[in-house]
């Protein structure tokens, strides 16, 4: 097999690619909060993913790609308490949430389809894991890792850090400085240490997205479902875990915590990060006003943009 | 709105189309248990519903159009005993089941894109509502109208009858001459009758999809899955629900008998059953070698076919 080197994040170093099981690959990339049209910078992160996939193919892999949908728990401003993007998003359109997660994993397929990438092994979504993450929590109680809380359940950072580990290792977080940031919000007096974070949600009665729990009505985390589904399908411990550089903090250390708190074990030999997409320079986002729609890419319809790209 | 008048398979006459909330339409249809390639007959049951969802929409009906995908607890030969399709398919192809439903959901889509099917608004999947279904069991049991037995649950047919209900009523089945029909089967010995039908299976432990539930390791029933779905998207009564004729029995009896035990109330106002496809007046079967997949039809590489047909 040919060599091939890697830019592994978590340790900050291009590492030679040695996968867990000789001629074996399992790979999991974050994939889309289906609440809205697909953007360019998700775009980027998938096309990113794809090229890797098609390259490990390519030289004779055998490879388990596994992209999921997140479907619930994913709240607005991507912390422990507000809104769910998707439930949201219900509200504003007047839809089923599910309507909606089906309106814009269309969308996302129809772009990824346009732009010609491979689609991935297994595409699993968040709510086809409830069982598994209910368990998960309740796992990770039983370990003494995690507490309840007025209905909802933490994740305990200070006893995940007595045991040897050390959250904010991917990132390079330094535990004290993330406490100096920590702003002030509604739910932190559920919690130990304010950086502990949700796994399992209480849901307040408006709430649309709620099931049953040990621990009454409420709602998996967002960092959790990635866990469950990397873990079902790929083993405690696998290859590479892809993501946007976005995600590094607080998601992907998270996954590392619980993953380390239900196995025992690191859960991902290589951490893959792609950076932001930037325009002229700057980095994309709405409210610039300097991004734009796969869609508008394509058509060219767009002000920044001199001509129409083929995908 | 143009009065529609639609033959319902309850009632096995011509109706007028009344929705039970003037101006929506709720429509569940059987969608396709993803285990191997979509073939024509199956095409042409979604094909009626694509129709009759693109003239209630084309009429003004605001619809909400929901076809599931079963990837789980559908077993070989359609009964209570044997192998998940979708597992068995996994063993053969050495493929994790999760990835088997990937590659024909995929395929599926791919299909039905090429004929201009439009998307339903919700295509929910039977491992998404895992909770769901555990809850209805429990529910079934609480109300006297499901027992367990050697970790399986079952639907106590008697029971249901005795309430004044009638099992067999949509597909004109008397229950002596079912009786009289039903084979000597593995698993029976579990069954109060013979009749009754399983809602949860207890998991030998070769099966490989498999979840913790109050009965132990298990699998919820195949019928019970559309049951779930469609009273959470459409509520506990709905207008249309459509399948092939091949569903009728046990499947959408079965489905009458759960909705009514749960909820009270009989949960469909029109049962559509699209006929079986034909080729050359004979019934389109794989056994009889009169079978062509959609892709064959579109490029006329059939010995049955004399020249292309575009989707």
């Amino acid at each position: 097999m040919q060599a091939l080197k890697l830019y592994n994040s978590l340790s900050r170093k291009k590492e030679l690619f040695e996968p867990i099981n000789p001629g074996h690959v399992g790979m999991y990339v974050c994939g889309p909060t289906v609440y809205n049209n697909v953007h360019l910078g998700n775009l980027r992160t998938f096309l990113t993913f794809d090229v890797l996939y098609r390259y490990l193919l390519h030289v004779g892999y055998k490879v388990r790609y596994v992209r999921n949908i997140t479907d619930v728990g994913h709240l607005v401003g991507d912390g422990d308490e507000g809104e769910d993007k998707i439930g949201k998003m219900a509200k504003l359109e007047k839809l089923e949430p599910m309507e909606v997660v089906q309106r814009y994993t269309n969308d996302f397929h129809d772009v990824l389809r346009q732009f010609n990438f491979l689609p991935p092994s297994i595409e699993p979504s968040a709510t086809g894991h409830l069982v598994e993450q209910i368990e998960a929590v309740q796992d990770l109680i039983g370990k003494g890792l995690a507490y309840e809380s007025n209905g909802s359940v933490y994740f305990d950072i200070n006893k995940y850090n007595e045991g040897g580990h050390r959250y904010g290792k991917l990132s390079g977080r330094i535990l004290e400085d993330l406490l100096n940031e920590t702003r002030a919000l509604d739910g932190q007096a559920e919690k130990r240490n304010p950086l502990d974070f949700a796994i399992w949600k209480k849901a307040a009665p408006e709430h649309i997205m709620q099931w049953n729990s040990p621990w009454g009505k409420g709602f998996p985390g967002w960092h959790l479902e990635c866990t469950c589904m990397s873990v079902k399908y790929l083993g405690n411990q696998f290859d590479i875990h892809g993501g946007g550089m976005d995600l590094k903090f607080p998601h992907h250390e998270c996954e590392i915590a619980q993953g380390v708190g239900l196995t025992g074990e690191d859960p991902v030999k290589y951490w893959m990060h792609s950076n932001m997409l930037t325009v002229n320079g700057q980095k994309m986002s709405k409210s610039l006003g300097n991004s734009f729609l796969p869609k508008e890419l394509i058509s060219g319809s767009h002000p920044l943009l001199e001509q129409a790209y083929s995908p």
